[in-house]
C-alpha cells in the first residue's frame, strides 16, 4: 500500500487558525515535508511546530534565490523524488503549506510532479486575505461587488489598470515593492481607503493606514483597498 | 463588563474544516446568533452542530426573500438589538458565519451596527473558493497571476468583459445563473477550461467539467476558469 499525499494548509499566521482536519494530520504525520527558501526557516514549519511528532522525519527542499526558474525546479524535483519514497514506504506524507496550498502556494508544483502517480488530497486553510480583512476590520466584498488579488510585483502600468477597473482589491506580496504600490495608489486618488496589514493574526502584527505605512515592508503584507461600499444593507 | 461578538468563520461546509480557534470559541459559547433566510435551515449552524452546547442560547435573525433591502435591514436591526443585550449582559455572542465573515458574509451588517459599541472580534474561516480549487484538483493562482472573484448575479455583458480580461477566474452564488454564464464562457472559447463544483466538501459534492454539468446549479455551487499556467515551475 502506497501512502497518500497531503498538501495541508496552516493558515496565515496564528496556530489555532489551522483547521481541526489539518491539525489531525500533522499531529498524526511520520513524515513532513516543507519548502525553505535560501536556508530561511520555514514559516509553514514554525505555525505548526506545536502540532509535529517529535520524531516525525522531515523532508525539508531549500529553494535557492534566484531569477532563474530551472534551480528552484530542481528543488522541486529532488522533493517530489523524497515523497515518492515515503510514500512507495507505504508512509503518508504530509506537505505544510502557509495560508492555503493553492492559492499563491508552492505545494502546486508537488501537486503537478506527484498527482498523476500517487493519492493526493488538498486540505483547505485560511488564507492571508481574509485574515487581513478580519484584522483590519473592513468587509472584503458583499453582495454582487467583485474582487480582485493582483501580486505586488506585477508592473507599475498593469497595476494601475488592474486597481483603476476594480471594485474591492487585495495586493499581495507587498514587500520591496511597497514604494511603487504606494505610488500607484496616490495616483489615483485612492490612499485614504487604502489600509496596510503586516504579518497578519501574530503577535507582532501591523495595522495601519496606507499613508503611515512603513518605508520598508516584510514580504508577509498586504494592502487592502475597499471602496466603501453601504455596509448597513 | 459587557461581553465580546465574535463573528467566526465555519469554512466551507466540512465540519472538520473549522478552526481550533473558531471551534474553541463555539464550544464555549453561552449564546450562539446566525442569520437564516425566509425561514429555512441554516447552513452555518449545520456545519458547527456538534460543537454547539444543548444549553447555548440562539439568536435567529431570519431574514425575508425580497428584492427590497428594507426587510432585510429590519431582519439585522432586530438581531442587532437582541445581541446588544447578551452583550450588556456580559455574555460574549459568537455569530455562525458559512465560510468567512468578510468574504461575501452576512456578518457584516452587524459589525456595522455594533463595531462602535462593542468589542467585536472576527475569525477568518476557509472560504468555499480555495475548498473548491482543493476538490477539483486545479491551483488558483501562483507566482504573478490575478485572480478574479466575480458574482453569478452580474448582467451578462460585465461577466463577459471582466473574465475576458481576467487570468483566474472564481464565478460565486451560481445558482440559477449557471445558464447565462455558461453562455458567457461558451462564446468566449472557455468552457474546456471551466470546472463546476457544488457543495463542496460535503458527502453530497460534485465536480464536473462545465460542459457536463447539470442544468440546474444550487446557490452554493462555482465555477472555476484557471487558464492552464505551467505548473512545474
Amino acid at each position: 500500500m502506497t501512502g497518500v499525499l497531503y498538501g495541508v494548509g496552516v493558515g496565515p499566521g496564528a496556530p489555532d487558525l489551522i483547521t481541526l482536519r489539518a491539525a489531525r494530520l500533522i499531529e498524526g504525520a511520520a513524515v513532513i515535508a516543507y519548502p525553505t527558501l535560501a536556508g530561511a526557516a520555514s514559516f509553514a514549519r514554525a505555525i505548526a511546530a506545536d502540532l509535529i511528532a517529535p520524531d516525525a522525519q522531515e523532508i525539508v527542499m531549500d529553494v535557492p534565490m534566484s531569477v532563474e526558474r530551472a534551480p528552484a525546479q530542481a528543488a522541486y524535483d529532488k522533493g517530489a523524488a523524497a515523497i515518492a519514497v515515503a510514500l512507495d514506504a507505504g508512509h503518508d506524507v504530509v506537505c505544510l503549506c502557509e495560508g492555503d496550498p493553492f492559492f499563491y502556494g508552492s505545494f502546486m508544483y508537488l501537486f503537478a510532479r506527484l498527482s498523476d502517480r500517487y493519492r493526493v488530497e488538498v486540505v483547505p486553510g485560511v488564507t492571508s486575505v481574509t485574515a487581513c480583512a478580519a484584522r483590519a476590520g473592513l468587509p472584503l466584498a458583499a453582495r454582487n461587488e467583485r474582487l480582485t488579488v493582483l501580486p505586488g510585483p506585477l508592473p507599475e502600468d498593469e497595476l494601475r489598470a488592474r486597481i483603476e477597473g476594480a471594485e474591492s482589491v487585495v495586493i499581495m506580496k507587498v514587500g520591496r515593492h511597497l514604494p511603487k504600490i504606494r505610488a500607484v495608489i496616490e495616483t489615483l486618488g485612492l490612499t485614504s481607503q487604502a489600509v496596510y496589514v503586516e504579518r497578519a493574526t501574530l503577535p507582532e502584527e501591523v495595522v495601519l493606514p496606507l499613508a503611515r505605512a512603513p518605508e520598508s515592508a516584510p514580504y508577509f503584507s498586504m494592502i487592502l483597498l475597499t471602496k466603501g461600499a453601504d455596509p448597513w444593507l
